[in-house]
């Protein structure tokens, strides 16, 4: 499939904002929310490093959008539009084209995010799918990672570890279940929380590398350090695995103690007190009461 | 070099802007201009696709930021800022990135434009490169391709072919001129004359792909046709050959008789009038008068 057609046929239907000019015109041209701040974030997936040849195309287009929706969460925006940079290879056929389109489709309708342009290129090399995501917030109201101070509280959402075991699955080291292997696959980015923690929450960044190095980013990048008690954390199958497993897209924050946090927690999207900001710099676990040193943090790219 | 020194050591510091956050946030947050629309494009250039391996890195740095800001350019917009997803393999070494990011930050420079943020990942394909540009215009006065109208004269700005010529000698097809290598390097997208087109021209879009074929998308998009005087257009060596090149990022436009547009000519950067815009669909090429049916247009992707 030829790039003409690919835009013509799969990607204009979908661009039905009248800024992304049906795809047509090379730019999308867009009048901002007006007494919005804009909230912009670029992430890129690449068959064999952030997903699998193997992953369903429907699924490896949710992928694309929630992994940059969930910078745009984390930081209390709601989703406005999507770029989309797609490298192609000779894996990405015109039937594995049009699950990638219809799954996009239903992630941008899902998301209610518009699709304001992009580029396709085609290549002998493996795909690379690129994502800028723009979103809008209250000015002076999105949050950073750099805002935490000691004594505040370090709260979590959802159940860490549950995507590591997806891969695991995805990779045939695990028994698939399909709650877990969608985990890895189709992550939530946690846009209706991330908005009530604007104004909330002192710090606030998604799980992406895994819980504890992600902690160690936010407590060096507030000046301060972090202590976790393992115990707290809520995980699937062995903790400390777990909380050096990637991919779960959970945001993680700080909020004073008697901020409400507790409140916003849903049954869908539990939050969990997991440890406390203190003065004194670094990343220090406990298990118990017992010190514990991890061997692995996260992802270190 | 890891990701995290790659963005700390060389992409940091080139991220001056407030709205970057230092790169350390994962995302942008950025006030627009008031009262202007944005344009927004994204393009991506694969290594060995639209640039060679032996190109050095500055000019690849450059390229990248060049023809995305063509594309702001023939919209009649201002840039301001980039958000850029670098995937890059084994031959991207530490004196490949050091050499593009010294690059990048002279042209972030020359163009005035704000490093807001972006992605790299590392892998064992060659290397795609994704740039997300963002500009602004006034209300409603962004220019489209689709806007041309019978009895319009067609304009271009500057010499067609010259980046061609500058492919063939960067692969040694060519001896080699330092002036026409940096046109298919180092394009200069016609930002000041775009800005000038806007609420004068009726229709714009940059010469990327071969300016026959470019014409002929302005024309369907225009529900119009194209009269090329062949004799007219200023080319780089063989005229049928130049007018189906491709990459010179040059600026097509239709504009009324009488628009003024000849005065918008600089020593740099000269405009000329090639044809006109017809009422019957398709394009038509002429030289002195005869009828010439090219054997090829340009770049079909």
């Amino acid at each position: 499939m030829r790039e003409r057609a690919l835009i013509a046929e799969l990607l204009a239907p979908l661009a039905t904002h009248r800024a992304a000019r049906g795809l047509a015109d090379d730019a999308a041209v867009w009048l901002p929310p007006l007494g919005r701040e804009l909230v912009l974030t670029h992430d890129t997936i690449a068959c064999g490093v952030h997903y699998l040849p193997g992953d369903p195309p429907s699924d490896v287009a949710w992928k694309l959008l929630a992994v940059n929706l969930s910078d745009l969460a984390a930081k209390g925006a709601t989703p406005a539009a999507v770029l989309l940079g797609l490298t192609l290879g000779g894996h990405e056929d015109e039937a594995w084209l049009r699950a990638f389109a219809a799954g996009l489709g239903r992630a941008l309708e899902h998301f209610e995010v518009a699709l304001f342009g992009g580029d396709t290129v085609r290549w002998g090399g493996a795909a690379v799918l690129g994502c800028t995501a723009i979103g809008h917030v209250a000015p002076g109201r999105a949050l950073s990672r750099g805002g935490a101070r000691p004594g505040d509280e370090l709260w979590v959402s959802g159940r860490i570890g549950e995507a590591g075991l997806g891969l695991a699955m995805a990779k045939g080291e695990l028994r698939p279940e399909k709650r877990l292997l969608n985990r890895y696959r189709r992550p939530e980015p946690r846009l209706v929380l991330g908005r009530a923690l604007a104004g909330v929450a002192t710090a606030a960044m998604d799980v992406s590398d895994g819980l504890l190095i992600d902690a160690g980013r936010m407590a060096a990048a507030s000046g301060a350090g972090v202590e976790i008690d393992l115990d707290a954390v809520p995980v699937a199958g062995a903790a400390l695995a777990a909380v050096a497993a990637g991919d779960d897209y959970e945001l993680l924050f700080a909020a004073p103690p008697g901020a409400g946090v507790a409140a916003l927690a849903t049954a869908k999207v539990p939050v969990t007190r997991i440890g406390h900001i203190v003065a004194e710099a670094g990343l220090r676990v406990r298990d118990g009461g017992a010190a514990v040193v991890p061997t692995r943090l996260g992802w270190e790219h």
